[in-house]
């Protein structure tokens, strides 16, 4: 008998059909002789239309961020207590249990607290009186008995951390996707599903434009050492299992090859080559909310330098007005440059560590497909470059061929 | 400075525009110098839509009653949020409390929960911080942490119960009329608003048709000595309220007259005069939960008598089925006969204690008005007849003014 934590997201359950087809699959692997928790989201729609009303009953201002997690916990609490009707209905029994009723205490930031603690003793109890237990995702109660919401991912982040207290077997994160590969299969038709990938290339995945999941849950998953698998609530096939890295995974250089479109290119030209200027251009840029990507910093000449960054094509806007401010304070010469129209294509593998001419074979391919560069970033498991956005497709086949991820099958 | 509760029920809070006016009237409440506590339902039509996905979810078998409450607790949270950011955004400052957070414990029996304790501490250092208490009617909590509610009328009883558990100097039950009225005004024209009511009185009056409040909130008003006060949330004229009796309201001999319609009589003919024949005949219909009024039953004569009673004609076949099944144990001669289209009438009030001759008085005048009446039953502060449904409004005008009821100003 193994102990089982399953993730349904808000699709899964957006109907009262797909409830109880949620609900059979809950209880067929109950039936296959395992304890099941599951946690699920909001049906589709209902944080939306949640957010509708707030801003509805609030048109002068943004809600308070507590009233906002006790309006949008009661999300999750609708599709617990639906689905362990369901599963009931069926046949099976089932228990629904909120964040704070499961014991996960959060810290105090609303609309995205961190869990602090687990104590899952009601869990244990449910499950050992031969509950399946209905676990609401997204949410959790302060020290102080406030109901807290953790933001965007949170559900997954729910099943991690309880997977993680309760010492599960098994944590499956159920999506609309077979798993985690090697490249966006609606982009490289040859792509393959990976079957195992270490916590760092999924955070670089993630990071680089693979939205599976949050970063944030695969960072909780390394940090507490939780195994989970990534895979179809439509199929039984199996996924993608993201685990501690071992020796094996070395053996293959790239992992996978993410692209992210939408990028704008923000380059400051002439700034001196001294301390606290880019302190005060990203100070500026951080105080905006904006969130930058890659930062390239090019050689001085003559005591000047350029800075280029990348970012979403919407908050350039917000990104040009912030770097006004900042511009006078950065010498005489400092000039603003943007552009629009770029992508960002990144490999990812922990084999890189251990071969080297990744970026090298990475280059030529791109070169070979008469694709330009036109900003380099590495990191210890990633080469992430910026090209044109209309070559991005056609980059990201030649990249994926030449690291040899394409489907054997198929080639 | 006064402590008041207040209580808006599901049309008041039923739409954005809706919570908006009642943040501002809440607000309008503190600012004229008080503290508030603000009781609310959930928005009207969202229960109802709950319950329809409940029973989507579980065609084959009624929901789990602890399932149900955790899915229509959801209803009173949402409202709670949305009002606290209404007066957030009007300028003022609130924080949202479910039943569980404000400390209301409930005994175990889901759906129909009652109070049993009330910690108010969380309450009291809200308002003491200077915030309206924005609180979640209709839902406690099991000592286990278990999610409750308290069934029909609910929140009237969350805002009498945390009145009394505050020592509020106030309670407000805010709804669509302007009070409770000698009858009612649709029926009679000349109906005024009673301005002072007793417990027992607004009990008999809410038994017999007048359906302002359920019974149970009046009741636990009563037990705990909680004076309330019912009111219009759509303009500020002064309400009627509900206290303890005293010797001034003796004078009046009739507070009001309330009419019930869609009745129906059951009799059973020639039963024998002998222990265990009442107890077999409501026994069966207790079992059937059909609810039972007024029961008459006459003199015996040879050993044989009439036993009559008045239901809701909805539960009239249902009724029918049950007693069939104990008939054939009443005796060769019992016979059961059936009558539609009956009404009930009562006048009531505590005065009655003090003045003799009020039913003479009742009859005489439906005497007069030519109306003929079916069966009589009394208590101590109430006389009730049923008479043609037909002719239950002539009955009434004819007894209010006969009690010296109609509005002097109009008359």
């Amino acid at each position: 008998m193994a102990l089982i934590v399953q993730k349904y997201g808000g699709t899964s359950v957006g109907t009262p059909e797909r409830i109880r087809n949620c609900a059979r699959r809950i209880l067929e692997s109950q039936r296959a002789g395992n304890q099941v928790v599951a946690v699920v989201s909001a049906m589709s729609g209902v944080t939306d239309n949640l957010i509708k009303l707030a801003r509805e009953v609030s048109p002068n201002q943004d809600p308070a961020e507590r009233e906002m997690d006790v309006l949008l916990a009661t999300g999750e609490q609708t599709t617990i207590a639906l689905t362990a009707m369901a599963i009931n209905d069926l046949g099976g029994k089932a228990v629904s249990l909120t964040g704070a009723q499961a014991g996960i205490s959060t810290d105090k930031v609303h609309t995205k607290a961190r869990i602090v603690n687990i104590t899952p003793k009601a869990v244990k109890q449910m499950l050992d009186e031969g509950n399946i237990v209905m676990l609401a995702g997204f949410q959790g109660q302060t020290a102080g008995g406030e109901i807290t919401t953790l933001g965007r991912g949170g559900s997954d982040l729910t099943a991690i951390a309880m997977a993680g207290a309760i010492q599960a077997d098994l944590c499956q994160i159920f999506t609309d996707v077979d798993g985690v590969y090697t490249c966006d299969p609606r982009v490289v038709p040859t792509a393959t599903k990976i079957p195992e990938i270490s916590y760092d290339e999924m955070l670089e995945m993630a990071s680089s434009g693979s939205k599976v999941m949050q970063s944030r849950s695969v960072e909780f998953a390394k940090k507490f050492g939780v195994r989970f698998e990534v895979r179809n609530s439509m199929n039984h096939n199996p996924g993608t299992i993201v685990k501690e890295e071992n020796k094996g995974m070395e053996s293959v250089v790239v992992r996978g090859v993410s692209i992210e479109r939408n990028q704008a290119k923000v380059t400051i030209d002439d700034v001196p080559d001294r301390p606290g200027v880019s302190a005060a251009i990203f100070g500026a840029i951080s105080k905006a909310n904006i969130m930058v990507d890659m930062i390239v910093q090019n050689v001085s000449t003559d005591g000047l330098t350029d800075i280029s960054f990348t970012l979403s094509t919407a908050d350039l806007p917000k990104a040009e007005s912030a770097l006004r401010s900042v511009l006078v304070s950065l010498g005489e010469k400092a000039a603003l440059r943007t552009q629009t129209g770029v992508a960002k294509l990144s490999v990812v593998g922990i084999g890189m560590r251990s071969h080297s001419g990744v970026a090298a074979r990475m280059f030529a391919a791109l070169s070979e497909a008469g694709i330009n560069i036109q900003m380099i970033s590495t990191s210890e498991i990633k080469v992430a470059v910026t090209v044109e956005e209309a070559l991005i497709e056609k980059a990201a086949r030649a990249v994926h061929t030449a690291f040899d991820l394409d489907d054997k099958a198929s080639a």
